[in-house]
């Protein structure tokens, strides 16, 4: 039996911080991973503009919760978990991300923490540098045949460590950057390239 | 978010074996890890018999089909991922554990593999020696914390690797030899022992 991770923005759910950035009307908030390769530049600046405009964790817990994943995300979830060991392997937080996997039915989910204080998003904790890699290298560790697949900058590393990486749905700078990868748009590809990748 | 590392057999379902055994009319086939601590010295044991009886893959899994969890596993199991990130660490195969994860809700399960020809398990494929404590060191790298619980012999490394561990309905035996484990023998007791070990 082979593993097969998955990013989570993007793949099963939408971008959390763009919703947060319609929800609040704040569009300083809409740069993700997708725009700024840097994930601790980001962060900051995020945690920035959230402490200027006085928004706060369950502010952003709402928005999440009115969220819920993308449609056919449950059903294809449920279709790969009867053939492949599952990780959701995100670098969102266990703040922002348990509530999406409650509706996912618990997908084990490897990501990061925040810090908080009365409210107030204080920091962020990652859990290690450069953690799906990480997380891809573990698994091989325990001699797993790993499939990874997710949309962004911040997932090439991963799809770059498995045995086979596929992108969903990337941007167009994306696809040109990392061109070794194939590219699928749907659940129904994303489905077929993990069976072609299961077969090879 | 921690980690909680949990074998399958006579924690969340009955030891498969012992079923088997039951089903099969064959008595050679109840030993199991709680009674012979050496696994490839139980499984040649366990084949030898299988292949003498004439006994094949699909018939087993008939039984596995029949079993289920054990009243309550389902619950818990459901209030321990809501508060864990749960991986299932056991020494049982791909081929019998995932009709049982279907019941469980697709937990993530690290096993081995059955080598099957025509019906007949003519071998057995180890993931790696010392599965489960390498798991354990695996999510160490990934700077997790980790709480396991298990009832056998082969449990004992995992549970003395983790950060804390917990040994569940034991036979008299593994308690008198692992005495530096708390004991529980209930589903409740068992939640408490994980929200201690969270707590500390």
């Amino acid at each position: 039996m082979d593993v097969a991770c998955l990013d989570l923005e993007g793949v099963l759910v939408p971008e959390i911080w763009i919703r947060v950035a319609e929800a609040t009307g704040i569009p300083e908030l809409r740069l993700t991973t997708r725009d700024v390769a840097d994930y601790d530049q980001l962060m900051r600046h995020r945690l920035d503009v959230l402490a200027d405009r006085g928004v706060g964790l369950s502010q952003i817990q709402d928005v999440i919760a009115q969220m819920g994943p993308m449609p056919g995300a449950c059903e294809f979830l449920d279709w790969l978990r009867q053939r492949f060991q599952v990780f959701i392997l995100s670098d969102t937080f266990y703040e922002f991300g348990m509530p999406l996997m409650a509706q996912l039915g618990y997908p084990t989910l490897l990501c990061h923490r925040l810090e908080v204080s009365d409210d107030r998003i204080v920091g962020y904790r990652l859990r290690q540098p450069d953690g799906k890699r990480e997380a891809v290298r573990a698994l091989h560790a325990l001699n797993y045949r790993v499939v990874a697949t997710g949309d962004s900058y911040n997932d090439t590393a991963m799809l770059a460590e498995a045995d086979a990486g596929i992108l969903f749905r990337p941007p167009a700078n994306v696809v040109e950057e990392f061109g070794q990868f194939p590219v699928v748009t749907d659940y129904d590809g994303l489905g077929a390239a993990f069976s072609a990748a299961l077969a090879r």
